[in-house]
């Protein structure tokens, strides 16, 4: 049997990271449900927006059928299993370490939706600018669901952490990539890792965004 | 002339008990409206919401156009008569009451479009849950909606009571008659019928989802 | 050189309000998203979807592809600028006057964009009232996602003030002046100028929608 390509190794690392940020994504809307004292099919519906709500606007702004969770439904049972996981599990955990250590995983989801979605962008002919917008939504729509349904202002606008500029940047070194032509396998890397690493070090160094003065 | 067939008598009564369901639907939003003091443009908002909103998404999401409220255009002058017939007679009556009493039409309603929009979704080539997720949220989301628009968390998420469950049930139940070779009717009518009797049983005998320990 | 037609010097001025209008639009989020404190991110999210949420769901409705922002670039290019010049500017000044200020641009946007939506509306085969209802969707959605996004009950539907209603009067201005037989251009400005006086007019003289009684 001859040894997998580079190539085969590396969408074999994709499908892996994708399937580690799809559950971080669900458990923070896991986390979040759990907060608000919702019920088991509102911790459920929660967990399941926060992991494809972002992916889904995507595929509807793009007018792509099917979603992508219709192609792979092992996805929705996975959410489902998930949260019946946790259910279990969590009773005795308490939500705040669960929560850091998500950051991690969700970090690396970021980076992969945000770069993945400017792609799909592209391909369907959009201009850079709204690619990028694209990506951004896939990233960031799902937890912005998530917190509209808990009936929190959306953290990604509030919490001055930049989460959506991370992948916003992101978007852009794909662009660049692109521009500069490099293969789509190659920009799909350069911009997650970018975006990735932008929103980890952001954790890691306590970055802020200015705050705007409202008592202006 | 002829006496009816048993077909037409089950359209006729299909098509009653949808209006009698978006009714429901229309009066449960404009009871939260007049709770939350809107307006009246508000009121008729949130009715349209509530009635049309899970059958839209439904629509949006398998790509069907047009838009059955747009097919169907007597539906929308419908909702617009009711809220102002609602606003001359709610002004005397007590808002609790009529939301209870519309518990059963709504019952009647969560399992017909829980049904309904399983089959659509079916027809339109989904996967069995994929397809039963469609008709939770055909039957789910206009309530889902009105409460997001009245900056409330939505009551099917958390007041533990099974909503979406059943309406969950129902769409197996639709699948598993399908499977089983029976006519698209008669899978129709035993999906509505399971997720419509659930809720009724829910709200008789008090049934309760278990919480989750936010404590752990 | 020969001097501009009638018919020029319309368009352009439809250009000009509609620039005026999107700003106006714009700014509303941005004021909103300052008084809840989000963060830079979060003001250009608000602002975006106060000035394009409107017909971005029109187009998605009537599933129209590219959305009209992705064929006009440079309009999101312009929000973002907005944000941050109002990044810059809006320091120093007060809020409510900044938001006083703006609701004669914003009165002529919603005539605008009711007008347009009902006659895009019209275009893709929809009812009256449908295309009605899609003209004051087009025009008042913006404000509705803005408010939701804030944690807020849309303004529209709760201060009392006819808004929705001038866009629902301007629509069937569009349609009445079609069915007479007036030209497109004709009707869509007799549509604009209806609801924006409409508006305006009840900004003057201060009119208020009756209210509901809830302690019914």
């Amino acid at each position: 049997m001859a040894a997998p390509t580079v190539l085969q190794t590396l969408t074999a690392l994709q499908a892996g990271i994708e399937v580690a940020a799809m559950a971080a994504f669900a458990v923070s809307g896991i986390v979040a449900a759990v907060r608000k004292r919702l019920d088991p099919v509102g911790v459920v519906v929660v967990a399941w927006l926060a992991a494809f709500g972002g992916g889904t606007l995507r595929d509807l702004l793009l007018d792509r059928r099917p979603f992508f969770w219709v192609e792979q439904g092992w996805q929705v049972w996975g959410v489902l299993l998930l949260c019946m996981a946790a259910l279990g599990v969590m009773r005795a955990r308490h939500l705040r370490p669960t929560e850091r250590a998500m950051q991690w995983p969700d970090a690396l989801g970021l980076g992969l939706f945000a770069a993945n979605g400017t792609q799909f962008a592209v391909a369907a002919g959009m201009a850079p600018l709204n690619a990028v917008v694209m990506g951004v939504i896939t990233a960031c729509f799902g937890g912005v669901l998530r917190d509209i349904v808990c009936n929190e202002i959306p953290a990604t606008l509030r919490d001055h952490r930049p989460y959506a500029l991370c992948a916003f940047a992101g978007g852009w070194v794909v662009i660049g990539a692109g521009h500069a032509g490099f293969a789509a396998d190659i920009a799909l890397i350069a911009g997650a890792v970018t975006a990735s690493a932008l929103r980890a070090a952001g954790l890691v160094f306590d970055w802020r965004l200015p705050g705007w003065r409202a008592d202006g």
